[in-house]
Formats: C-alpha cells, structure tokens, sequence
C-alpha cells in the first residue's frame, strides 16, 4: 500500500542547494525530482479533481477520517517550493482553483466544515517541496486536525508590538 | 488578559440564519456584531502588520509558541464568513496579502518554516465567522499544529475515484 507521495515516487534524491530559499529548506530539489511536478505531466498516478491551464487538484494519498472525511490537493502546474515564492500571477490562479474546489467540496460532500492548509518547510511538515493547498471536510467532533496542542500564549500589545513592527518594516521589500 | 477576539469584542449574540451558507455554519452573524468587523474599523484593539485598501493583517491575540514563533491573521475587510462565499476579487486580494505577509515574515524572523491556515465552520475550528488566513513561523520539533492525531488511512485509487467524481462534478456549478 502507497502511503504517501514519497513512497510513489521512490527515493527522491536532494541535489544543488539555492540560496534563495535557504532560509526555508535547504538544499532544493530538481524539478525533475518533484513527484508533484510527476503528477502534473501524469507520470506518477493520481486520482485528479480538477484541472485547468495552471493548478491541478488531486486526492490526496492520505485521507484521515476516511471515508466520512475528504482531503484534496490543490497545487500550481509550475514547480515553486513554498508559498513566498509564488508569483503574483501563481498566488492568483492558485488561490481561484482553491475556492473552486472548495465550492465543489461542499456542494458534493455538505460537511460541517473544511480546514484549509498548507505548509512551507520541513519544519512546517512539508513533505513535497513543490507547493500544494490542502482542503479537508470536517465533522464535529472529528478530532482531525488540533491547531494548539496546549494552551496558546497571549502576549500583550505591548509585547507583541516590536515583534509586528519588524514584520511592518519589511512589508514591500525586494526579495 | 483577553485569550480570543470573542472575549475581546464580549458576547457576540447570534442572529438570523442564512439559507447560502447553512451547510457550513448557522445561523450567520450580522457584521455589526463581528468582532474582526470591529477589528477593520478600528473599534477593537489589534497590533497591525499590514493594511491596504481591501486585507489586513495583525498580529493574533493566540501566540502559540510565543516568543520563538509568530502568528498573524490576514482577513479581507469586507465580511465574509467562509472561503467558498470569497469573490473571485477578494480571493485574490486576500492571497496577494498572505504572500506578501509572508515574504514579510520569513525576511523578520527567519523561520525554518511556515504554518499557512484557514478554518472553514465550527466543526472546523473556525471562531470567528469572518474569514481569516493564519501564517505561524515553525521551528524544528516545535510540536505546533499536529495535522494527523494518527496515521491516516490510505484508501486505494478505486475507492477514491467516486468520491473525487462527485466533486468534480460539481466544479463549476453555480452556487
């Protein structure tokens, strides 16, 4: 049984670190590498949701809370690592394909909810360095899914506001 | 110390249902009783990171992680309660804002990775019914965010291909 894309695609060597995104995840992968750029040109099988001209929306492999959950992919044709990297354009067309499906989800499914989520870098679990949205259905209850493992800090405004201001000086800067 | 934006905005008494989104929430909220509402319009306190013409981003009052990661909302300042109810537009603009928010983060506070979510329906988590995208930054083994309390089945291509038909049947139908 194929667990996950990883396992699809057999060993995914790493290859030429880029500077570009060392702060993320180091070293990059080569496109002809990335089994999601596989799945795109359909030389690694997957079970697609939708398609058009520039993302592609797929069943994930793993589907937690199978079969009463759903969980799908949405990622851009083109192979961009994480989020930051994505075009203007890219952003777009990603984000238009994510609304879509999340439409069709619930129109096919009528859940009680669906989490959206995506991660950039290891540490944030990315598994596949090639960028991908995930949607999945929720049930009360459910237990899919804990966003705070412990009770989460709540610093004052008075903490927090350096912090913001770092982020605020940075807005609009070149990469 | 306030622990959420409800407690912030007090109790948020609910009104009126909504036919267009009951599958997902009920009953919907009026806008002058919600808190991120509040938040746009500055009635409520926030620390703000970016604002433009149609997002903004502050920092969450939930610091999960605190100090060593960072965690923001991003939000379109119209009122919309779920993903799917965005406009082409205001999809678009919310993503233009995450990117950019993001590429903000990652120049501020060099993380190893980024948690990027967005809860859709109390089932989902979701606490505020205005729609709302979490950038967390991640380090290494933080233990933030477990996205499988176990490991999640893996159904075979057969079993998943009626499932992903009665959505894709569904792209494109008018809501």
């Amino acid at each position: 049984m194929v667990g996950s894309w990883a396992d699809t695609a057999g060993t995914l060597p790493l290859s030429s670190s880029s500077v570009r995104t060392a702060l993320w995840h180091a070293p990059g992968m080569h496109v002809e590498e990335c089994v999601f750029c596989r799945v795109v040109s359909g030389d690694v099988r997957s079970e697609q949701v939708y398609q058009d001209g520039h993302t592609i929306a797929i069943m994930d492999l793993r589907q937690p809370g199978w079969p009463q959950a759903v969980h799908i992919l949405v990622m851009p044709r083109e192979h961009v690592e994480v989020i930051d990297e994505l075009t203007h354009e890219q952003a777009t067309q990603l984000m238009t394909s994510v609304v879509r499906v999340s439409r069709a989800l619930r129109r096919a499914c009528q859940p009680k909810g669906v989490s959206v989520w995506q991660s950039n870098g290891e540490a944030a679990g990315q598994e596949v360095l090639h960028v991908h949205v995930h949607l999945l259905t929720r049930g009360s209850g459910d237990g899919l899914m804990r966003i705070y493992p412990s009770a989460p800090d709540t610093p004052s405004f008075e903490d927090m506001a350096p912090v913001a201001e770092s982020v605020r000086v940075r807005i609009g800067d070149d990469r």
